[in-house]
Parts: C-alpha cells; structure tokens; sequence
C-alpha cells in the first residue's frame, strides 16, 4: 500500500540514502522478455549524480543487481528484484545538521510521523530512491516498445525560462535534457549562476507518450490521468501536473479546447491535442501530453530559519554536493513513472480484448 | 479497481446518467456516528442542475436512498450503500445525436475501449455521477469534522478572470461559490455571456484542508498529494492539479520556496506555505492547498466538426440543457473527493498511531 | 477491502437482513455481454428461502433490480448494481432476543467489534447477504461459459451421511442438490428428523469446475487455491475447506498422491487427479475440485446459555424460521464463490497471454 | 497482487531456489521497534534444511541480510528489505531432470502458464522461498508479542498416525515439532521408513493463536478465517484447512456445536471452542485454532511416469537430497503466516478502535 505503484505491473521500492542498499521489486512482469541490460545501464546513467555538470559534484555508482526473476537473461513471470549497493555516501556531510530539521524537506514531517527518522541524506525520502523506479521504468519501457509505445521527456522550463520553439524528437542531451530551442543555453547558465549564488531554481517537465493504441485506461476512478497524475506527485519534487492544454483549458472557450475529428485514410485523426490523449480516462490514440512542476532543491548552503528535532529555534545551512536543480535529473523519472503506470494500464487494459 | 476509490475508507460508484438510478457503496466507514441528513442533503443541493442561475436548466431532484448500513439513524460500520433514481432524464434530447461523437466527451473513446456505449447523455462518463461523490463526501466531511479537519473550495478564476484578493472563509454562496472578491460579478458575467454565445469557460477551483494533524500521507507512492492528485484527476473535467506553490514553485528558487520554521508557543509554524502542507507527501499541520483546473464544457450549441460511430466524417451541434460552465457545480466535488481521500489517510494513519 | 471479493473482476455487496434492501455492485464485467436472465433467476431461486421443503419457511422473493451497466441488456463494461429489497422480512421475530447474543452467531462479536449492531436477524451477517453473491455468481458463469468453463456443486455428505457413490452430472435436483446416491434419502430424513428435535445439522458440499484451460492462477500469494481458499471461508457457514485428496492427502504417500503423466492424443492427462486440478497454485487442466465443510445452523429452537448485550448470563431459545440445514441452500452460494475466483483469474491471466 | 500478501502489513516476496538470493521486502511495519536479531535467526533456523534428521541433506545457511528499514537496529517505518544468498545450491542435480515435469510439482503449469521455467530446483515454486516467509512471519510475530498476542504450531498427525492425547505448549521441540504424546516416536519412525523406501509422507499441522483480543477481523469477504485459509492454502505443499471443529462440524448437531456462553470474573467465557475463535470472521476472544494438511512431499526416489517439456512420455524419478517429509519443516511456516495474517488484521482493526 505504501511503497508500491501499480495494479498489475507493480514496482515496489525499498532502501535510505545512506543504509546498506536500495531497490526494489518488479511483479507482474510478462514471461519471456529478453532484458536489454544496456538499455538499462544507460537509463540508470541518465539520472545518476555526478554525470552532467549541471548536477551535485557526488558521484555515485548505481550498479544494478537483478537478484530474481531472470533465467539466461530472459525474464520468467516470476518477481524481479534488484539491488543498488550504497557506496559513495558520506554520511559524514550530515553530521551537523542531524538534529536539524531542512526546510523545504520531509525531516520534520517524518519525525512527527514516526517518531524516528534516518538523518542521513534524507533517508527513505532521499531523491536517490527514484534510482529504483529508474529501473523499474527501463523495464517498463522494454515492455511498451513491444506494444509499438515510447515515453520520452524534456525540460522545457528552468529557472523561469520557458522553452519557445522547439521539436519534439526524444531523447535529449545531457546536460538538462532539454529540446533544442533558443533559450536552452540560457536556462543553463541561470542554474549555474543559482549554484555560484548558493541557491537553486526549480522548472518544469513535458512527458510524451507516442503510439499508445485507443481505450487504455477507465472510466471514473481508474482514469489514466488520474493514474498519470498519481504517478507523478509521487516524485517528491513535483508540486503540479497537467494533461494536454492543462491549466490554460480554464481559460479558453469550449470551442477552442473541444479536439475536432475528421475521418484520414480511415483513421480517426483529431484536429488539436488540447485533451492531452485522454478523454473521459481513456487514451484517444493522440499522444499522452503530461507537464510536471519541479520545486527548487531544498538544500541550499545558505542559512535559513528552523528548529531541531527537540523543537527549539536554530539556523541551518545545508553544504553538501547538492544539485542547484534537480529538473533535469527529474526527466528520467518522470519518464520512468509514465512508463510504469501506462505498461501497467495496458496490461489491464488485455484483460479485456475482444 | 476501477470504480472504487480509497484504500480502507472507499467509495464505489455505479450508474449511467440515463439509467435507473446512480449511487455507490461506502465500505470502511467506522461505526457509531450518527449520521446529520440534512447536511447531507444540502451538500447534494451545492452540486445538483438547476440549482443556479449559472447551471443547466435541468432540474433534478437528486433524492438520495440509503439502503444499508445504518440503524435508527447510527452508522453500524457495515457498508452504507445508496441510490438516486433517475427521473428527470429526458433521453430524447440525445436521440439527434446518438450516433456522433461530441468532441471533447468521451464517446468515441467509449466506443473504441468497449464497442458499445450507452449514448444517452455521455451514459457513465457524464458529469452525473459526480452526485455519488458528493454523497461519499459528505460522510467523508462527517468524519473529518470529528477530528477537527474541514475542508472548503471555491472558484478563484473563471472564464480567465482571476480573483485577485480575498479572504478564505468557505463555504462561499452560490451561484458561482467564489469567494468574496472584486472579480466576482465579472466571473458571473462572462459565463453567463458566454452562454448566450453558445459557448463555454473554464476555470480554477481552490480547496483547502484546515486542521489536517501532522502526519497523515506516507512516503513514496502514498504520498497524500499523490493520492488527492489521482483523486482530483479523477473528475472528469479536471485537467491540472498543484499544491501549494504549484506550478510557481518552478520559476522560485528554494531560498523563496522553502518554508522555514519557527517555535512558537511551543508549537511548530512555518513562516510560508508554499508547500500547500505536505513534505515529503506527508502532512506537516499546514492548511492543505491545492488548485484544480477545470476545462470548459465540452457540450456546446455550436457547429463542430466530428465522426459517427460508423465512423465517417459529420457535423455536431450539441442542444440540450447544458451548463455553460461546470466549475461553480465542480466546486463541491472537489471538496468530496478530497475529503474523501483526507478521511482514508487519517484512517490509515490510525494503525500506527504511537 | 472489508465488502469487496476479487481483483480484477470484483463483486462488492452491501445489505443487511431487514434493512431496507441487500444488493452489491459487480466491477470489472466485460463489455458486449447480452446477460441472460432467467438463468440469473433460476440461480436466484436455488438460494431462495422456502424454495424446499428442508428450508425455513420463511418465503423471500428475492426480486432483483439491476440498476446500471446493461443497455438494451447488453454489459456495457460499466458497473453492474443490482439490488433485492428486504419485503417478507418479519423483525418482531427478534424482539425477545434482541438483547441476547445467539450462540454459534456473530452477535457477541459485532457487538465486541462495532459497540453497535443490528440485532434484527443477524444483520449484516445474516445468510440473507448470500443472495448478492449468488446474483454475481450467476454472471460470473455466463462470462465462464464464453470460456467454456462450468461450475457445478452438490452436497455429498449431510448430517454424517456420507453419499457412497455417485456419478458427477451436475446440476442437482432439490431439495437436497445431491448427486443421485444410495444415501440421499437418508440425509434428507436425517435433516427433517433434526428438525423435529429442534435441532440443526451440517454437511459437506463438493464443488467441480470443468474445462479450466491449463494455466490459471500464479505461484506463492496469487495460487488459485488460496483465493479459492479466502472465497469458501468467506462464507459464514463454511469452516474447512480442502482441495483433491485434501485432508487425506496427509495420509497417503508420495507415490500415491502424485499424479502420475502420460500424452494421449496430443493431449496432457493425468492419471489421477489427488492435485485436485491445482499445481503449484495453477491450473492443471483437469477438473478443479474442492470440498467445503458446513457447520450445522447455529439457529436453533433449544435452550442454550448465553449473555446479554450488557454481559449478563441469561438463556436463550431461538425461535423463528430457521433451516434445520443450510448446507443445501448453500450450494449455489459455493459455486458462486467458485466461479468469481475462476472468472477473476481467468481474466487476471489474460494479461499475459501470448 | 502475485506476490504480494497482506493489506496493511504486507509481505512481497521474490527468488527461485537456485537464483543469485531470495528474500523480501515487509512494509507497512510499525516504526519504533528495536528488532531482536536472535528470534529471527532462532526462526529461520527453525525452517532451515539439514537442521534435523528427518530433513534432508542440504544445508544451507540461510544467513539474512537486512538492507533497508532499520536505522540502529530500531525499524523506522519505511520498508524492511531482506536477502538470503543462495550459496549452497547444485544445480548439477537437476540437469537429468531439466527438460522432465516432476509429478506432483509445478513444472508443467509453470511451462504451460509462462513457456519459459526456471529447471533448477522448481525455481520459483520451491519451497525455498518460504525462507522469506519465515522472515517476515518473525518481524509479525514480534509486533504481536507487544500486543500480547502469541502464535504457535506443531505436527499433530505424521504418515497417517494422530497424535491422540498431548498438552499445548509451544513450541515443540525438533526433529518433529510435534506435541509430546504417546504417537510422536511412532510419527518420527514411519517419515523415516518412508525414506528408507524412497517415498515421502504427509501430516497436519495444528496452529493456535493466544491473546488475540475480540473484534479482529471483518464480516463478509474480510473475515479472519477467509484470510487466514488464504494464507495457509498459498503455502505449497498444503491441500486443505480447517477451523476449530471444522470438517466435524459437518458431522455435529447445532446443539453440540454451539459454543455456549457465560459471564466469569466479569469477563465473557466460551464453553467450548468449536468455533477455533472466531465469529461471523471476527475473532471472539479465544484461541484461534485451525489445521493445515500438508500433502507428502512430491519428489521420491522412485520411477513414475511423466511426460517432457517437449511433450513426450518419459519416466522420472528424482533423486536428490530431498525431505521424505516437510510436515516439520513447514510448522514454522504455517506460524508464520498466520503470525503475518493476524498482525495484518489487528492494524487494520486499528483505524477504528474507539
């Protein structure tokens, strides 16, 4: 209930920051699949810290471990679990601020829930968990891509700078996995001059999923948006989501945001995607159109105002290798939880085939 | 799975808009409390048709029957399941119309998913089963109250006229259940203009949550705004959602977004709520916040190209007694579902109450 | 979670036994299906009180409403509610034992749990809640049967009369549901004379599935004898349940209880089937059969000690029209529990099918 | 949903016996509790083969690792992740039978259901993964124990032979774990006679939960004894459950069967406990007793018949260091999950405690 996603498809994750390892399990994972291991490597190395300028100076590993479920490389229907090994972690760096709660993260929250909490690095909120849905996602997207779908994501928002014009042809390079447009090299400079400034900005997300087939996803409480949307607030960074024309469709006219249709060489082809690929839950066959909000990194080496975990005033300021923004490294998170909750609904959605 | 929402404290729905009755099943509803009829009976009158000048000229009378789960007036912790026979359905308003896809409606997707669809009235994806939400919520609120929680919402931007200042102190008066602000009668004005234009707006509801404990939600998937984020998508109209901050968390730095803290008279306070209450998907004792954004009302008098379900090429224009704009109306399903997913978390909560 | 049965095809059921109506909602119901409905009813009036001379004889109508899900009575893939409103339910029956906790009942236990209860006629635990469970069953059987498979149960042991040999050709004829045996006559005067004495008997009822395909259930928490396990206990009377050689399978050896293999025809065929159809939680393709233990009806009109509601020794002697046995009428109820668990899995594998 | 089990408290399990490691993961596990390192490893131990005479040959160190969840060895409420390396495996004795379906296995269901299987040792659906259930039935068992709640389970019936006259006070010592009776040498001497003759034998295990307070459990599909027939039936080798007088209940009158009531010392007393502790599915304040039947274990050293994974007649017989009886072994197993079923249960009754 609490650490897992999905219905059929299900990851369910484990592990701190700074314990023995974390990772997960992947059930409900279809029978001989033979797994791309690089695909997967490359994956893990797209969110990894340390691999783009952009992001904190740590640089960690993340070798993945499958410890079930494979049998000469080829997955058996049975649960995979996978381990990442914690080796990097200095837990040192948070020797200072134990007793002090970080503004803008879970520590206060967590104490007050559990009456304990794993001081180091954020423990189970640590944004090093979303490595486990990395995984999870890769597989997912293995799956899609036999069903003809691709999940792809880029920044096109950062620091307040929004991406123009641009094309849609995912994936995206490194450093801030952005689409080519005018101002990306502009977005990058301002989450530099944030980190010189010890501070950080936050931005925004845009996920596609292509190829995704008509009648994925319920009615009512199991729309696929409302799956989506789950989806993604579960990211702890993600403060908003929004599908197709989003927040603007309240304010157009029915008459603009209503997608037209017209018959094409006997294909139902819609005029506007304003729906985002979702009408009343169900995907319509357009691209699935998705935007998240990323908060500023909470860790900032500045001081700011807080209490200690026997509630008294204090100071803090959080050092550390900490990304002056995490949108970037988000990307491939986002894209990881697309991946697991549409694989998921067209699984179910098979249940039912005529 | 699919038409069931919560995890102990659910709500199942049932019913198409043109058929015998809707109505739903509450499960996981402690025992004991006596339930207040007329509450109940004026959180359905918020939502139903006609009740506005803004709304739809149908006027229905939306009787609610409980059928289980009580005796002399007193919860017994059973399930609580009613019905509201539909009666003033006239399903000739759709004969015109039974065989083209309403662009912006979930007809065609309806059709292609399952091959057959109940073409009166947008059958099961019609805003009418909304009304079982709002009974759900009413007992969800119930609950609530006796843990000190409310829940208000109100319309902070309609046809793209935001409410610049206000004070909160919901419930606020129909017929747009706005909050008192100088924008109000323009809001009012242009729905009701864009009515006589054969159109419809959008808008943007707020809800908060007071007296919500610190604690409630879990870390990683059940994350409480991931959870009130499936819940706010899962209204048909809704195409966004944000907390807190939301979307302007992006274009922040974490110097302005974070909250930081302060004792005071021996209880936490945080100096800002750009969170909207949660950390780390747990509730931090703030007011929870959250906005949804509600598209305009697909449903319009106006030409618009589409299909049959035949599939061939045709024009649309959609008569019958529509609302203009469905966010006055949407404003207590909000409060439902959030409610009803606050309820479920506190309930959840309780197994680990120290 | 507390009053829904299944995962992907669910039956949740609501009701108590002289509230106003009992009736469920069935989810996850495949689209396209034109419902047949006098084999609902013909199902309906197997569980029916009064249908046989060995039951109460209280007489029920048990009149179903479908409310939602069908049009033109076609399954529309939208939730299927159906209500029975309580009509021949006479409460004054308990007026003298309402205070009095009726041994082998779950009164005590409500109380204890809910610290409110419905002494009218066991309430919520009341037999009468079967009738929802046989109504899915009934459309749990038309969607087996598109799949070929058929359920069929029968009593084969009653008041310690055990039917010595019999052929399975189900369904059975009242009023006992026995296959045709050198002992039915027997039990049927064994259940009469139990009357006489104002006492009760139980039974063991066999349930049968044939035409299973090979592959049905999943290892470890998913086996299909587990959920089929959960279906049968959740039956109030039921209080072991076994699987092919069973409780005797404790008693034999290895190489007799394995079921040995041979290829006729192309064919797989088991030379026994001690597995009872079942392998590792997965079907085998033989005939799933279980057996399930009846407990004699706890209602009886003999003195027995007790307490009452405010825990003070007393009698008590239950009047009213009770079963002398239930373990006839809860034939169908069985095969209704069965075939939900089949359809369910049957629909979960899916999914994967290649 | 596959591998998963439980609501609240839940344990996921993964691994096959001849893998990299099995192990878990426990979640929705209390924070605040200093977890007692030896009663695990005296648990698994308990489990362990080789531990005894009348297991088999292997032996296998079954060392636990705890990966996540625990911070000074107090849990923190976030998920416990475990593994056990697979360090004594030999594959080699499989690879005469790799392509051949070991009657009374899951070999063939697995090829059938999934096309692929994993040959070494059953892979999946050995009973090596039941370490992983005896781990998590050990941190169950622990958080019952602080609510006064105690399990207990041992072998009351080996090859045929019942114990007839013992005291219960577990638990029962190795090689058996059986109550001291007049039988148990008996029992002790027929499992190894069985292995002598290269066949195996069954039994039945008796489980008794102290202490569970009143009201645990829900009425209808959420009884106590659904979930807990759902536990046991998922372990592999069990073929049948029963609850208190159970299939003699079928055999009874009402009036025997009845447990009969009366206040004592101001609490309330059953005269007698055929009911195994629980009412309408709620717990009633005494023991709750049931019995798994445990069917003989399926791989003997003798010739049967069988077919191959290409389908064609074969003969088999399955050497190996295999136990000519699991009754023992599995005591702590069906503990386990009881231990699991009912700390699951008692959380959720939690959420509603007045």
């Amino acid at each position: 209930m609490f650490n897992t996603f999905g219905r059929i498809l299900t990851l369910t994750t484990f592990g701190e920051s700074h314990g023995k390892a974390i990772g997960g399990i992947v059930d409900g994972y279809p029978a001989g699949i033979a797994l791309d291991m690089e695909m997967i490597e490359s994956e893990m190395a797209r969110r990894r810290p340390g691999s783009t300028k952009l992001g904190t100076a740590r640089s960690e590993k993340d070798e993945v471990k499958i410890l079930s479920g494979l049998y000469n490389g080829v997955t058996t229907g049975t649960p995979i679990a996978f381990m990442i090994e914690n080796t990097s972690q200095i837990s040192s760096h948070y020797s200072d601020i134990e007793h002090k709660m970080r503004p803008g993260h879970a520590d206060y929250t967590f104490q007050a829930k559990y009456g304990i909490r794993d001081p180091r690095g954020g423990g189970r909120s640590s944004g090093r968990e979303t490595a486990a849905r990395v995984f999870g996602g890769a597989l997912a997207k293995q799956l899609l891509s036999s069903f003809g779908v691709s999940i792809g994501a880029g920044v096109i928002e950062a620091a307040g700078i929004k991406a123009t014009s641009y094309e849609w042809n995912p994936p995206f390079p490194p450093p801030l996995y952005a689409p080519d447009c005018p101002e990306r090299e502009s977005m990058i400079n301002a989450i530099e001059k944030a980190k010189e400034e010890c501070d950080s900005v936050g931005g925004i997300i845009e996920c596609r999923a292509s190829g995704v087939p008509v009648g994925i996803g319920d009615p009512v409480f199991g729309k696929l948006d409302a799956l989506l949307a789950h989806a993604m607030l579960s990211i702890g960074a993600v403060k908003g989501v929004e599908f197709g024309s989003g927040f603007e469709a309240a304010r157009k006219r029915g008459s603009e945001n209503n997608d037209q249709m017209r018959m094409e060489n006997g294909e139902v082809r819609f005029l506007s995607n304003n729906a985002g690929g979702i009408l009343g839950g169900i995907s319509n066959g357009n691209d699935i159109v998705l935007r998240a909000a990323i908060k500023p990194t909470p860790s900032i080496a500045r001081e700011q105002l807080t209490i200690t975990d026997t509630y008294e005033d204090t100071d803090i300021c959080v050092h550390g290798r900490h990304d002056p923004s995490i949108v970037a490294r988000a990307v491939v998170v986002v894209e990881a939880m697309a991946a697991l909750t549409i694989a998921d609904a067209l699984l179910v959605r098979r249940c039912y085939e005529r």
